[in-house]
């Protein structure tokens, strides 16, 4: 049934007015789409942007070139409006919702779009003890679900995961290892702007960590330990996203080691997403090659939110229209 | 003074609530194009999108795997608005305008973004004579600089240029081989899809003609002997809208060409350019490379028409909206 789907759509494609596979990625992407909403004029309908935030308890040990309160005050510029995810998000129009699951402060929860599903003011620091208990880490892990659902029920059927989280690089390096068996230095890079000396800093807490937690097998006890509230809630959202038979839009390098992490809990949810850029960060490109995944963008992006997903948001509208817009070659 | 407003435009960007260069190549977009309009916020009004078609005397040696009424048949599309240029201009808002420079046929001209510049309809063989008289080649030139000075009339300061004309890879590839020094076999590919006997044959007729007027040393006299007229009608634009001081959209492996004829012409024309994507086409990375451009998207696309341009404008214009629209690091 998939497979004869899957000839139509592409013998659709081959008929527009346009030499065969002349759009070359985009026609792939009109397909996938198609098959994910098992339709061959496929649509997408109220897109959304989820931004999920959190703090580190590893910040503490000075693994980012930013203080963690950057966390805090990056939510509040979301909530005013004023950051690079809300520019896109306008311009491309995707409705931006920002959710606080670990957030080490409060805000002003009288706004359209933040969401409010705390879970603790921060991960614990793992260089210590595992970052979230099992309880706190399947509770992040719901908010993603809780917040999909709810979009889907007002007629979304694309989504985009961000994240903001000073010191999030460290958990997703360290997940990244765990879930790829790559080496940790081929995890690590610069987050948002180490110099050498931090970035040699960084590696040895991260091994130490690393080592610390490398007798657990489990996923969601690997998540626990090494993640943030905000990964958490990124896999549950995009386990959730694939359920539902929704679209997902991947952002970078966070996103993408909560990406490792669902596709490991269930494989099907690789075939609903679209990698929107490659990032600068070091071991993303080792990540997409991994997934066997083609970005859409490579524009030297590093800054997370989800910025890549707003950016390349048009690129996935436009494989769409081709489908059910462009005149066949009758016309000829 | 513009080395002034540069550094004032990149402590700007710096400033943004992002890390400092985390946006990539959209902070380099954003400061050409303050450069570009000499003001530290820009704005894009009005954009455009010109398809310039042509037919090719060369045609009628196989060098395409298309017959040339094709070229007649898609402006006919770009008319009725089923083509993929018209689906992905309308999305994001840029005006498409067709220009018949030398089509072969007749077509409705009561449709708003059809205009009528025709110089005869399509050049002459090429392999035999060249394919426009240094009159009809300034006429082509003409045309493409009298519609950028319509469109600046009516509020436009960016511009994409396209192109639709069976066998125009031939004339790219010539072009492209005389004005780089290239060796012909790099800058010849199969174009909309000739197979490996289609692309030996079309390399051996481009040979002959290389050789047949290899005397020739003046740009304009090269362009008129082996361009096309919806070529040369793009150096033109090009030409112009460099010197009304806005902004230029460059497609694929024919605008390209255009583009080296142009900046042979006047090299300010350079700085004018935002290079949207790298084609499929064999030798478009070797010219992107000679003019030093990194393009915004890599799709494999190889349609023309103008297609990279319209679906990279988006990304031009988040360039746009960051500079002017994002909050400033005094709010955290």
């Amino acid at each position: 049934m998939a497979s004869s789907l899957e000839e139509t759509v592409r013998q659709r494609i081959d008929y527009k007015t346009k030499p065969i596979g002349a759009l070359g990625q985009l026609e792939e992407l009109a397909l996938q789409i198609a098959l994910i909403q098992q339709t061959e004029t496929p649509v997408l309908t109220n897109p959304h942007m989820l931004v999920f935030a959190g703090d580190h308890g590893l910040a503490s040990e000075g693994v980012s070139a930013y203080p963690a309160d950057v966390t805090y005050g990056m939510v509040k510029n979301f909530i005013a409006g004023g950051a690079a995810i809300n520019v896109f998000c306008k311009q491309n129009g995707l409705k931006l919702l920002v959710c606080d699951v670990g957030v080490n402060g409060t805000f002003d929860e009288n706004t359209e779009r933040f969401v409010k599903y705390k879970i603790r003011p921060g991960t614990r620091n793992m260089h210590v003890e595992p970052a979230m208990t099992p309880d706190e880490c399947a509770a992040a892990i719901d908010a993603g679900k809780t917040l999909v659902n709810g979009i889907q029920y007002r007629g979304c059927n694309v989504v985009g995961f961000g994240e903001m989280g000073i010191g999030n690089t460290s958990s997703a390096s360290l997940l990244m290892h765990r879930f790829t068996n790559l080496s940790l230095p081929d995890c690590v890079g610069r987050g948002t702007g180490l110099n050498d000396a931090g970035l040699h800093r960084k590696l040895t807490i991260l091994q130490s960590v690393a080592d610390q937690y490398q007798h657990l097998t489990n996923p969601t006890d690997i998540l626990a330990a090494m993640g943030g509230l905000e990964i958490a809630a990124m896999v549950g959202g995009m386990l959730q996203a694939a359920e539902n038979g929704m679209v997902i839009l991947v952002d970078g390098f966070i996103a993408t080691s909560a990406l490792l992490v669902a596709t490991t809990l269930n494989s099907a949810v690789r075939q609903h997403c679209i990698f929107c850029h490659q990032s600068d960060e070091a071991g993303h490109r080792l990540m997409l090659d991994l997934l066997n995944a083609k970005p859409l963008l490579n524009l030297n992006l590093r800054l997370g939110e989800g910025t890549g997903c707003a950016l390349a948001y048009p690129l996935v509208q436009a494989a769409v229209n081709m489908l059910n817009d462009m005149a066949t070659m009758d016309i000829l």
